[in-house]
């Protein structure tokens, strides 16, 4: 039975953009299994109810339905364990925790650079929701959290000096190949580049020639998805101004 | 024959106190090969040379010289294939290394906290080359670094949000038991532990308990090093006052 994965959309049904649902595509995808994406909304909360919460992704086996990231890489690592290990072992599974934790810290502060694009692309129903929830976190308006956001973007890369130092010493964090460790990083760099014009790292950071490589895997999956790249970004500034 | 390892030591030779020789160490226990430590001094540059670099921890095995942890490390594990592994597998060496790097900026973050405090520790003969070296390369004195540290402590307990919430869900970063990773992330904390008073960490932080499950490995390696605990640190400052 094919499984299905609520993810995240946009106004547009194919604008995928959840960090947490983009490293479960990756994930499903690692492992070879076949799954049906269903476009979901913010407000579409009903849709997931059987899931006892709230957010996607929820991944639905049969009667089965699970949530939260973590939760459901280790169900997959559990539940198909003839497949491609997306940890590497006992011990990988154990190293990956910090990963996943970290990358969930790399959410927060990629937020207050993307904040105010993400509303551009968010179906008109979810709105009013996404501000009204975003803004009431923060403390402020989009408008405002985004305002410095060149300003901070040195900072911001400060911050990914372990990871740079890492990328340029072997192409995944996982060694020669790719584990669910690098799609767990990969997941709040790729939720900024579906919706946001905005250049978080520099052309030839390492960071961002990894984030490049994972673009590649399997037969492209995370590169044809609805999207913004250096090209791409000029334009749509120019179209935005 | 028994392996060397050049330590850090300040006045007191049993004070050792590198982050970084505190990984090693640790994992020599890991992997229980006997070495002898021997104490040395930031001056004594002339003792490594045959190293071909001037810092510790510097490892001599028979007629080699390897120096870096993360090389000594990655040493020791092909060495001495046949004990316990310090990485878990091939994927687990893969996913070490982005815990090296991170533990290599937690000492930077962790440097303006104990940085004039280390100076109360080191030998006569380092104090001018510590704080020499140690104020050019921050930009400022060895006090005024320090001055604000207890309106810094807040910031610096947030950065450490994910390695506090992967600590509260699994004893070691490692999973059920330690690994590389964990000495790598432990040799910072054990570093300022062995030199400070200053209460980096709240004593019910998981992050602490999970240092004190450390300190009790290897039949209490690195507790029995002389460093300063809650209660000591009482006694400390007001001897200091």
């Amino acid at each position: 039975m094919t499984l299905r994965l609520y993810d995240l959309a946009g106004a547009q049904p194919e604008r995928r953009f959840s960090p947490y649902c983009w490293r479960i595509r990756l994930a499903l995808a690692h492992k070879n299994i076949a799954t049906e994406t269903i476009p979901w909304r913010f407000t579409e909360k009903a849709e997931i109810a059987a899931s006892g919460q709230t957010l996607v992704p929820v991944l639905v086996d049969g009667d089965r339905w699970i949530s939260g990231s973590w939760t459901i890489a280790n169900y997959l690592e559990d539940t198909f364990p003839d497949s491609p290990s997306l940890f590497g072992g006992v011990s990988g599974r154990g190293l990956t925790r910090f990963y996943s934790n970290s990358a969930d810290s790399l959410v927060s502060a990629i937020f207050p650079f993307v904040a105010f694009d993400i509303l551009q692309h968010v179906a008109d129903k979810d709105r009013e929701y996404y501000r009204a929830s975003r803004e009431k976190r923060a403390g402020k308006t989009l408008e405002t959290l985004v305002a410095d956001r060149h300003a901070r973007l040195p900072a911001f890369r400060a911050i990914l000096a372990p990871l740079r130092l890492t990328l340029k010493a072997q192409p995944f964090l996982g060694g020669e190949r790719p584990l669910y460790a690098d799609y767990a990083v990969f997941g709040p760099f790729q939720w900024a580049r579906c919706i946001s014009p905005f250049p978080l790292l520099e052309e030839d950071d390492p960071v961002r020639l990894w984030r490049d490589r994972l673009l590649d895997c399997f037969d492209g999956l995370a590169r044809a998805a609805p999207a913004y790249d250096t090209e791409v970004n000029v334009t749509f500034a120019d179209q935005h101004k």
